[in-house]
């Protein structure tokens, strides 16, 4: 049986959509972040950086074995069930790429503009340009990348799933600093459209929330 | 025969290093991000998202691959030559779990507090004590790590070798503001000593320098 602790947010949500793309059978623990508890020491253990998502399989290779970073634990459930990820070659590698570009970019960067145009207690407009120019830009390039295949690795992938919830963000939580990059993005609206009719995509952005 | 695209900048080192671990006969071209050369119309057929590094091999598994983003290419790196990177089981998760942890933490806070402490036109207190904090917090975790592990995957592996650059910078551009974290984090300082004498990582630190 797999754990997942997690908490209903972006990166939070990627390993349930992959979980319920698998229809693998997983239990869920809650770890509100509003209330600190990714400090307490049992969750340290799994998760010595702190954060949500983690996983624990009991049934690994080799004894249970925890996982943190959202990306590691796509990429462990891709390799286990030969799913989401080819397992050698191009797509291989495209799809990579696009996952370690979520990652490295998209999240952090989105991350970063939340803060500094809602949550923050001053406005800063070096900050909040800042971050939104690079979020505009990651937008732009997405769109390009989604007006030349169907889905950023060429087929449905963990980069699909790992984009997701943020774009989501995009268009929820910064809507309004986001609006012109948005609309200009139209490969993007309809890759939104595309993977939000996905059933284990709802049932994994509702998790913790049914 | 690997081309690497690259520049004389952390991202750009990592791949650098891998290869001289590899022994790997490839070519330099340098993408000077300073004149603005990441956005010229060839290189953006390599990398979309107009950052340095990325790769072309032109012996990859079915025709010539490029590859970018550096947790990518060292991926896939890694799973060519079969060496820094188990090809399955717990430690090849636990490396990947720390390759994650550099992509989307120590590097992107990393490069915004060299942002807002050192380069900004403005020093806004509100963003460098953000990413000051965060930074601290990242070493500190680093530490933890190094302080029950030789290697952050446990062997050396490709997370050291994403690491590594950045945690230089660290101690180079960023000794101001992080100077009490540093000190306050022996595992990280023997584990810099330890990688700063592989040959390899020294060849590879020096890309486009000699
Ligand atoms: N790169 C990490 C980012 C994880 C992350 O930022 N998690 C946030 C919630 S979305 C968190 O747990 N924050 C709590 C904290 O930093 O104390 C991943 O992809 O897993
Ligand atoms: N997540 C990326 C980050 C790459 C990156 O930030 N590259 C910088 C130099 S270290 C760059 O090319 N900047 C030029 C630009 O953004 O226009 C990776 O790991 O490859």
């Amino acid at each position: 049986m797999i754990t997942l602790y997690t908490w209903t947010t972006p990166n939070g949500r990627k390993p349930a959509i992959m979980l319920e793309e698998l229809g693998w059978d997983y239990q869920v623990k809650g770890v509100n972040i509003g209330k600190d508890e990714q400090f307490a020491a049992d969750f340290l253990k799994v998760s010595p950086n702190n954060k949500i998502p983690a996983i624990v399989d009991d049934e690994a290779e080799g004894g249970p074995l925890s996982i943190f970073e959202s990306g590691a634990i796509l990429t462990y459930l891709a390799e286990k069930s030969g799913k989401f990820l080819a397992p050698s070659g191009p797509a291989r590698f495209k799809a990579l790429e696009w996952l370690y570009w979520q990652i490295g970019g998209l999240g952090p960067m989105l991350g970063q503009l939340g803060y500094f145009a809602n949550r923050a207690p001053e406005k800063v407009p070096l900050a909040i340009d800042r971050f939104k120019d690079e979020c505009e830009r990651l937008i732009r390039v997405m769109n390009g990348r989604l007006a030349e295949a169907e889905y950023l690795g060429g087929d449905y992938s963990i980069a699909d799933i790992a984009c997701y919830p943020w774009m989501v963000a995009a268009t929820t939580m910064l809507k309004v600093p986001l609006a012109n990059a948005l609309e200009r993005a139209p490969a993007v609206q309809s890759w939104l459209e595309r993977l939000g009719e996905r059933p284990a995509v709802q049932k994994g952005m509702a998790v913790l929330q049914s």
